[in-house]
């Protein structure tokens, strides 16, 4: 087994192509190292001798007196296998490939490809791309892509994919939400995977004290045969979120011209991350869904959902959702029926969505939340429960953050998912709960799927 | 047939059961139309006499000196029928039933309910709900709604629909975002439908001409027979987008008991829906996209779609979409491929999903979006384009409204969507490009969904 500490946990970077024009990839990506806080050595590799950003360049990353363990290659295509050869002269450890144009370019791209494979293979430099946006370690403050980031959290979810989104612009995205976010540790992109791979990865993220939920996007799947008994392995441990685009022959086609991808026959491969417990995720929206899911919530003991609404509209439209997810619809328990009669009018028919918009006229904004949902959270006969409010100035009240939170704890072994629909009170209810480990989705359909999932996964887990 | 004018525009309007409580419902609903700026006469209904919000109360509808159009009633269930029975004495011409618990509460709630059906039917005083939020039309800003609204600005968008969320939560939430917004003139919650129903309104919507475009959330269909020739008639001039929960078992049984809906086979429904070129939409997210799609886009002449992405993963998962939603990938024309090879490197390959990525290295930022986006939507080969930016800083440019107001300019009758990831520049290409008919979604599902909506509206139309 290798390890990939030189790669996602360097000590010392060099950047072979940082440039000083800020514009040019070589020069934002060099910024980008420096200004995330890297603590180690960072060395610009130019031949023009000179600095950049205060730091010396050197001609080569032979010519640094140091040791490096990650080299970054942002060259044109024409000068990556000397760099590559540069690399394994100097015994750096780990290359990343900036520079695509290789297998996803036709032909001799493929060519290129194969043979800075053997090259590195052989050499036993630890190689990640072509094509890549980079490796980001939150961890280690090592930003090594393209793009600047806002404050990034590290946290318990690693991710490793095919894209530069989720080094790039949807990481930026997403971090900067004032609310809902979640940290991620490591995230690499794998490009086109001339080296390292899923396996690789995994191995590394079973070993990871740091990761505790892991996410994949692949393109395909480079080694079937050893991937689904690691990654079922793994997964019980650390739950697996996998995006694998291409579902159908045209996502198929395009996903070779990205990265070269091999099509694969979707049915079987979706019966396979079904059959060993791996989450998949139809897109980036799911995949962040999922993820925060696991990142805030317990896993539910059993597929049984109770939805508490406040617009018996969404109430429908949830229950459509529970039918087409896999999970089942709780009956409530009489008891909690009971509690829950208390605060709504006598014409009140009490079922699964349990409607609670008037019980705000009835009994007031607060014990309309506080009573069913502690109700529903605690009943034996529910193992998780999807809260669907609504805040007009007559639904709302002020101490929103201190039921939720007396929810939460009186309830931590229930996983509880929102939605909630409104204009600038909803937006005082989304940071008065964050935090607290509840994820709230944009659509009723958004929430039942990562509900979804995290039964499937604990279901797959118990089952071992 | 029937002048739905009193019901949706009324010249004035009394509110039975107002109340100087502000935090009940009575209160509320007063409180909207006083300070929505209704310019009509408003009069509070209240035993008790006095003033409320400075308006004089009378006992009964019959006791107001001058003609009420439209009389809200938000009463206890026991005092209902007689404040219709005052409001059918006084000759008002519509009711609007906010109180609940009719059919939706059981044999004893059914029956009640259809006491009240014979009562206004025999009287012709249009009703609508009961269990109703009320009845919106901006156009003459009668905000009769339970929720207090930011500005909502009246336009071409018409919703009939049997939830409150469209006339409070939802609406408040889409009106409360600073970019991507429609005008909605009328939003009209029909509650249980003891009277007045979807075939009223489509007959009103037709000869509304401040209806362009129409949206229907129904949990059933009154009249099938009567309900399709009238929607296909009425749809080929004013598209017509229907969400129509209930589309499973489970969804149905929820539907029974939040607006006493009968369940219908879904599968023939959906069938119909197609048949007639209504446009169905599964949540309330496709709704407000679909509506959005036609707000602010020609329809396609065609099914051809052509991509242009920034990320190569998200053109991949847009053409897994695309593969779903009926929806054909375009072949880009030589001569776009023509174009596009000036500002790209000599390796990529142009396909579709167009990866323009690496152009932006290669040529710059602007050029690589105006150059590849004004080939496309001039391609004879295609009907519509996607665009999928990211923006990091490397790839912003600050004319982006100027680029994008010339390719609406240059290209009005091709659509163009756009999913754009990033952070606080993806902000400021919302507010640059607000305004221009480019209707930006939040995911490559939403966005293929929402122009093979377009599609499939005018294909069926041109088959007329």
């Amino acid at each position: 087994m290798r390890d990939l500490g030189p790669l996602v946990a360097p000590r010392s970077v060099a950047v072979i192509g940082a440039s000083s024009n800020l514009s040019k990839s070589g020069g934002v990506l060099f910024k980008n190292i420096v200004e995330g806080g890297f603590a180690g050595p960072i060395h610009p590799i130019n031949p023009r001798p000179g600095e950049i950003l205060g730091r010396r360049t050197y001609a080569t990353v032979s010519a640094v007196p140091e040791p490096v363990d990650l080299a970054f290659i942002v060259l044109p295509q024409a000068g990556v296998r000397a760099a590559l050869e540069d690399c394994i002269r100097s015994r750096a450890r780990a290359a990343c490939i900036i520079t695509g144009g290789f297998a996803e370019a036709g032909e001799d791209g493929k060519r290129l490809q194969h043979e800075l494979r053997g090259l590195v293979r052989e050499a036993g430099l630890l190689t990640i791309g072509p094509n890549t946006i980079g490796t980001v370690n939150a961890e280690i403050r090592l930003m090594g892509s393209f793009t600047p980031f806002p404050e990034w959290p590290a946290g318990p979810v690693s991710i490793f994919c095919q894209t530069g989104i989720f080094a790039g612009a949807a990481m930026v995205q997403f971090m900067s939400q004032a609310v809902q976010r979640f940290g991620i540790g490591k995230s690499i992109d794998a490009g086109n995977k001339v080296d390292v791979d899923e396996l690789d990865f995994l191995r590394f993220a079973a070993g990871d004290p740091g990761t505790k939920i892991v996410g994949l996007h692949l393109e395909d799947i480079r080694d079937p045969d050893a991937f689904f008994p690691l990654a079922d392995r793994v997964g019980r441990e650390k739950p697996i979120v996998i995006l694998k685009p291409g579902r159908t022959p045209l996502g198929a086609a395009a996903a070779a011209y990205h990265t070269a991808s091999r099509p694969m026959d979707d049915g079987a491969l979706d019966a396979a991350f079904r059959r060993h417990g791996l989450v998949r995720a139809d897109d980036v929206e799911d995949f962040l869904g999922f993820l925060k899911a696991f990142a805030y919530l317990p896993a539910p003991k059993g597929r049984r959902i109770g939805v508490v609404t406040y617009s018996g509209a969404l109430g429908v439209m949830a229950m459509d959702d529970v039918a087409g997810s896999g999970l089942a619809a709780a009956r409530f328990s009489p008891s909690t029926l009971e509690t829950v009669s208390k605060v709504v009018y006598g014409w009140q028919p009490l079922v699964n969505p349990l409607d609670m918009w008037a019980a705000i006229d009835a009994a007031g904004p607060r014990p309309a939340h506080e009573v069913p949902l502690d109700a529903a959270l605690g009943d034996p006969e529910i193992d998780m429960v999807l809260a669907l409010p609504l805040t007009p100035a007559n639904a709302d009240f002020p101490e929103t953050r201190e039921v939720f939170a007396k929810l939460r704890e009186r309830h931590p072994d229930t996983p509880l998912a929102m939605v909630i629909t409104g204009g600038a009170i909803r937006e005082r209810w989304l940071r008065d709960i964050d935090g607290l480990g509840i994820p709230v989705y944009p659509t009723t359909r958004a929430a039942v799927r990562a509900l979804a999932a995290l039964a499937g996964w604990r279901e797959h887990r118990d089952r071992a």
